[in-house]
């Protein structure tokens, strides 16, 4: 990572997404102002940011001035308006109610300095809906990350109706600029992009354990050592193009028989009832035991891991910078730092 | 890996799936005769093993020693009897055809050794019919493999109405035991459970670039660099657990009227049409470019390199050895063997 183009940041709302949005940008070097209308929130929220620095340090990811540069670019603010006061960039997380998320931003069109972008969460609501009749429409963004955005890269980037192309621009740049890999979308739809993906994914997986065709440990085993293993390094459309000699034309040509059968064998009016969701709680958690905490920083490491193999390793050919704005520089590019074995946890 | 359960294996047809098969049981320390109808086809699988040996003594993944080993292991059959001489294990992989597959599990059936099973690399076909009216019928299996099986290390296993059971269990067992990760299905379905899953996974991949969401690149980026990162360690039940603090059952809950509301808004009366596969084929070439050969190479090695990741950090908890037939030991267990730096490729 280089620079942040953006260096002062607002984090407004410190759930699960919020609190990791703080690491995040401690991270790339931004000075971050945390906010939270709950203060023992926002008090556990950056007791998670310490212990979490302290894992990195343990894991050897990180050294002691690293950790320490981290902790001084992190403050708690007692105010919304002390949080925002010198904001280039503003992280919203909070609850996913659009009546709130509107009296929010109208807070936050107020009291943020009128350059600052307003960046949203939110994985469901429509930029143009929580912005409706915020006189700074203009600078208002969704930035949807992937649980956690610590350790997965993807945000998912859209305007609304009166977002200005030149925020767009500078979201995705500044997103690029602190390590993640913005995506943009070209209009809205529900679930947005990689949600719909994920949904489609499970709502079969689902359906699959309820129909009797397989446990959920061969379901997972199928994911983790069979499609995630490709999925970790491409998409479809590249997994596609590496199956057949003459690429996508010729792959989605030869199997479109196969595909349209498919498809349409799927069940799609799956329903999740409590006697189904409780089966695939009771097989998951004999699959994988009670302690989340241990799995969870186990994922957190091996996803690093994974990225750094990537960084280290980069795919052939022209993909990064071909299409300007969602693929330009290195996917979610991890260099430098200071940190220990290169990385940049 | 340990000793291989069964010694002595044919590979019985050597298109893309037939040849990795080779690496796959040489690898493994398997005797390994090769046959194809085709002269020509079974000359040129020899040829892409040996130069994928000479590849992997390239990237420095196994010796000089192991790579003279591998290949003493392999010899091309002049005659499918030969072939099956002293087979303890058969892979067919054959055409998808029905008939064909009918036809030549007669063959292998009347040639083969009578304690031999006869696995068929089959994404699509049901063991049931394959074996129907085949005296051997009972030692007859699927065992399908993902692209390419010495890479990717899922198998998908499943009997016929007149497999015995001691079959299924010594298949389970065989695949263990040369690095492999058995999953074993409980009844059949048209695509098994991976294709099943992919495939509604690239339903709304497709969907999402013909409806003006998002570009090919934005779709990949958003597995690659997102939920690809996860299922390369944990598959949908295991990301369920650990996106929630109560697992699974509070996932599900919580989520449900997303979930039921985001799967009432995918389409799925999908077709692919010619100018909407010539879409994604321009949009997919112009982000990965030609050379394919080197794509493949790269995923190979990207892959084996998060397989090291994934055995020297297992996940914590009593996810291996849980149930029986499809958790039992690591999955895709890949210990010891003949190699530098720890790897079994």
């Amino acid at each position: 990572m280089g620079k942040p183009t953006i260096r002062n940041v607002a984090v407004v709302g410190t759930g699960v997404i919020g609190r990791s949005w703080i690491q995040v940008f401690a991270r790339a070097r931004c000075r971050v102002a945390v906010y939270d209308a709950d203060p023992a929130q926002l008090a556990q929220a950056l007791e998670w940011f310490h212990a979490d620095l302290d894992l990195l340090r343990a894991e050897g990811a990180i050294d002691k001035a690293e950790a320490k540069a981290r902790r001084k670019r992190v403050t708690g603010a007692e105010s919304l308006a002390g949080a925002l006061a010198d904001a280039g960039w503003v992280q919203e997380s909070g609850p996913e109610r659009l009546e709130t998320k509107q009296a929010m931003y109208q807070e936050l069109d107020r009291l943020a300095p009128p350059e600052a972008i307003l960046g949203s969460s939110t994985s469901a609501l429509d930029m143009t809906d929580i912005a409706r009749g915020v006189p700074g429409a203009g600078r208002c963004i969704v930035a949807h990350p992937v649980n956690p955005p610590h350790v997965v890269p993807v945000v998912e980037v859209l305007g609304g109706a009166g977002t200005r192309p030149e925020v767009v621009d500078a979201t995705i740049a500044f997103l690029r600029s602190i390590g993640q890999a913005p995506v943009l979308m070209k209009k809205f739809a529900p679930g947005f992009v990689l949600n719909r993906m994920q949904s489609a994914l499970i709502r079969e997986a689902v359906d699959l354990v309820r129909s009797g065709v397989a446990d959920v440990e061969a379901v997972d085993l199928c994911i983790r050592e069979g499609l995630g293993l490709r999925w970790a390094l491409m998409g479809p459309f590249g997994v596609a193009n590496t199956n057949a000699d003459g690429g996508v034309a010729e792959y989605f040509t030869r199997y479109r028989p196969s595909y349209h059968a498919l498809w349409d064998a799927l069940r799609t009016d799956l329903r999740l009832d409590d006697a189904l969701v409780a089966e695939l709680a009771r097989q998951t958690d004999a699959m994988l035991g009670p302690d989340r905490e241990a799995l969870r920083a186990w994922r957190d490491r091996l996803v690093m891991a994974i990225r750094d193999i990537k960084q280290a390793l980069p795919a052939p050919g022209p993909r990064p910078g071909k299409s300007k704005r969602t693929g330009k520089g290195k996917a979610g590019g991890r260099k430098g730092g200071k940190t220990k074995k290169g990385r940049t946890r």
